[in-house]
């Protein structure tokens, strides 16, 4: 095999492909990047069995070929070589030789036969998103989800397609993000479980790009997603996720609104008075036009006073500061409104149009 | 006490202290600043019984007296107020009140009492450079230095001024860095041997403005780094600082002028192949015209050539890529020009001036 790439064409492909390649494995063959040119198209492929990405790379073939190539040596020596076209050449023994200018790599490949495809889907259902607003929902939902895969339905998102909306859940036993979004063009129902980790994979080579496009093709047991010259494909977590409209409510008995910022910000100082693994909350104190903020902890005392508008009863009420900043950081609306029942149930911060609503439940405390 | 700031500069007169508190100690005070505004002016100090770092802070003092206060704690409540001013208030009990806009931290401070103020120096011995001239000569040797103290004189650098130059050394048994620096205004003689922890804090602090000038006095056992409105006090490390002359020679067998980016990013690629820990070496082949970069290990093999000037004969020698990347890296030349003996013998990388030496030991290699 004979290849010719130029440098930032290489270096792009080889970047995409790696967010497949699992750092560490028993199985050599899986930290490899598949280089495939025995058609007319040159094709990289990284899968590490539950996500497989494989994007079509500009470049010359000056002989047909395949091989498996170490995707963290490969992509180091492409990032240092010079900015001028790269030429991989491999032998029947899979030697490869990576030369540019007067550089000359000899690294040894493995047979591309090792190597597994990613699974053929069938293109039934779809979706289509810009690639912006997939960034987007993916970084303003997937803090919500669990690391730890006690329960592994909470390690995903719920992907939800219902009369042109697409609703996208994460949720981990404390607390719940969602957002819905009106898809434009083709939009199929489904109700299915994506990975956390594929989505964070996808949210890192999706551009931020809002009018460049992702369809995205959901079967029983794998979704896929294609984008550029890349497609992504990934299982699902299989079983019925949680019924969330059970655990939503609209009743409230204060009603707060209040400057993002200001809050955040205000939130954030009283974090640094918080241990981590200390499971002290901050206390929220709601009175006439004055939210309180508190913390009483081993390190130091904080109150700070915010201005507010209120509807309702005053309320007295613990959280996690964590679970409330990180719901804040991910909304771009200068204010935000947050609806409490009692010291003992979730709160929620919600727009009118729902296009967000984040729950989050309240920590015992003592006052 | 009542003391009033400006955030910013609060925030930066605790960011230079701050690099004089050690992390992790056992006397819980040395984890604290000092804030003393027993005077008409307010000084923070910062000491690890080593270092000491001491500076003046514009601040409005309403009321006097001095605290300690948690450094880490203290900077980061500084560094999330708001930008507007900062009301820092002490009781009888050094419980420190931190109030700005609608915030208001309670933290407990300790007694001034129990700190350690700086030694005073005696201002015999001085040389002064601009901030700019000391933080790059920090820079361009400091790499040089053992890390590990088997042998305590290799963790500092010496300082030595004769005749209105300061030479400053670093050597870790495997290499040399020298730097010789004109100095301008006065200059005693002096021989001092600096910790490399001093200097690397103090190169974190200095600006980079050549107009700026440090006034630097010497000791029998003490270093006083004086600018804009910090002293800096160290230890030396005493004894005799190892005799540099007889290390090095102006003896040559090949003499090689060569690109220093191309060489370095060559080296840079070199070293992909070679694992951390693994002993093995790069090995340079100095022909007519070319230089050889090579490398052959378990992970795969590389060869570049790069043109060169030579003058005398051919040598081929492995050297740690790593020392070599050190020293081309803190070189502002286009071409540097590279002495050689023997593949056994040291090589030198100097200017025609000797503003900077290089020397390198070589590595043995199996051809």
């Amino acid at each position: 095999m004979k290849l010719v790439f130029t440098k930032s064409n290489l270096n792009k492909a080889v970047g995409i492909v790696m967010k497949a390649v699992p750092t560490r494995t028993t199985m050599n063959i899986l930290e490899c990047i598949l280089i495939d040119a025995t058609t007319n198209e040159i094709k990289f492929t990284g899968n590490d069995m539950e996500l497989g990405i494989e994007t079509i790379v500009e470049g010359e073939i000056i002989e047909k070929g395949k091989v498996a190539i170490d995707a963290k040596l490969f992509s180091e020596i492409v990032r240092k070589l010079p900015d001028n076209d790269i030429t991989l050449t491999t032998d029947s023994n899979n030697n490869a030789l990576i030369t540019c200018e007067k550089s000359k790599f000899n690294i040894a490949g493995k047979s591309g036969d090792d190597f597994s495809y990613l699974p053929a889907i069938i293109k039934d259902k779809m979706i289509t998103l810009s690639q912006f607003q997939l960034k987007e929902v993916i970084n303003q939902t997937i803090f919500s989800i669990a690391i730890n895969d006690n329960n592994k339905m909470m390690t995903g998102e719920l992907f939800e397609v219902n009369e042109g909306t697409l609703k996208v859940v994460g949720l981990d036993g404390h607390r719940i993000a969602i957002r819905n979004i009106k898809l434009e063009g083709r939009a199929d129902d489904v109700r299915v479980v994506i990975p956390g980790k594929t989505l964070q994979e996808i949210s890192k080579i999706l551009n931020a790009d809002a009018e460049s496009f992702v369809n995205i093709y959901f079967t029983n047991n794998h979704v896929l997603f294609e984008f550029d010259q890349t497609h992504v494909v990934s299982r699902l977590i299989e079983g019925d996720y949680f019924k969330i409209s059970q655990m939503l409510s609209n009743d409230y008995e204060t009603k707060v609104s209040i400057n993002k910022k200001e809050f955040l910000d205000s939130i954030d100082r009283a974090n640094l008075l918080i241990r981590e693994g200390d499971k002290k909350p901050i206390i929220i104190n709601i009175l006439n036009g004055l939210l309180q903020v508190n913390v009483n902890s081993a390190i130091g005392a904080l109150n700070e006073d915010i201005d507010i508008d209120k509807e309702g009863k005053d309320i007295m009420i613990g959280f996690n500061p964590k679970f409330l900043m990180d719901a804040l950081r991910v909304i771009d609306d200068e204010n935000v409104t947050i609806y409490l029942v009692n010291h003992k149930s979730p709160c929620f911060i919600r727009d009118k149009e729902e296009n967000y609503i984040y729950l989050i439940l309240p920590v015992n405390f003592t006052a």
